[in-house]
């Protein structure tokens, strides 16, 4: 995969395809809820072996049962193709 | 909840309740399968959250998408209620 | 250990002992550095073994080497007995 | 990295250079001993991250402060410059 900006038009063609994810301070944003702290972190794990794996890794925060995550690839000053391609990965681990 | 070890005849009651364990080398055992490395690992952090809440925790191994289990009680001797207790709770994060 | 909201003077006190830690917004906050975000997650791994034992969690943010934990018991209203005391085994797993 | 099984002298030459791991049943062997059941864990969350970035997994056991990991490339039929090249990376977390 190509590892380039996405312009604004491929962003929105990305984000119509990524349910509940949206744009938030410049981030592709989504705020995940479990049912406890328990599966909110088995989430995670799940999340940074898929991120470590891309070498492409998320901000995000944690709180009891909720977990926020927001992609933006920095070195490119935007939202990129491995932000999306990650978002997509993050949603098929909860499918 | 009383920590004991399990007379032969609760053991096999409590067995007949969890689905897919059985008595090996005498331990309660199941093997568990997953679609990839990611999700065994992901259900591993859970199952390791909630064996360190109990301080209780499970001889176990992996190897990419299977997880096996092997509950027992060293210093009691066998099978206890703990290790019933433990095998309900890891039976419930799949539920 | 009793669970109860601290005194502004047993604060005081306890923020003494907890080397780099700070009051922030009302929570006992730290950032922890790590050298990449494989030795960060593990330090969350070992974390949230910790805090899930103590059914007490912190509020938490990861960006790939970096983690800041804010540590405040939201039903006292306050920095309790329970968030020095998470901060404590916290630094203990980095000693 | 080229992905191929050793021959019997290039594997002595590694395992030379790799302090405490054994050939043990075909595989590249090494027991790990922590602190506590909370380091051994966290020490396993790194390893998984470390698999999954090499998209090559550890045959591990884990019981209480012990970890035991054994390598070996199966479609290759030994073991390969992959398992030794991840036995370098896990001792790499170590030091």
């Amino acid at each position: 995969m190509e590892r380039k900006k996405l312009t604004g038009s491929e962003l929105l063609q990305e984000l119509s395809a990524l349910p509940g994810w949206s744009l938030y301070e410049g981030k592709l944003h989504k705020l995940f809820t479990f049912p406890d702290f328990v599966k909110a972190f088995g989430f995670m794990c799940e999340v940074a072996l898929v991120a470590q794996a891309m070498d492409h890794h998320p901000d995000w925060s944690n709180a009891y049962n909720r977990v926020t995550i927001d992609l933006v690839t920095h070195d490119l000053g935007g939202i990129s193709t491995f932000d999306t391609e990650l978002a997509r990965r993050i949603e098929n681990l909860l499918s």
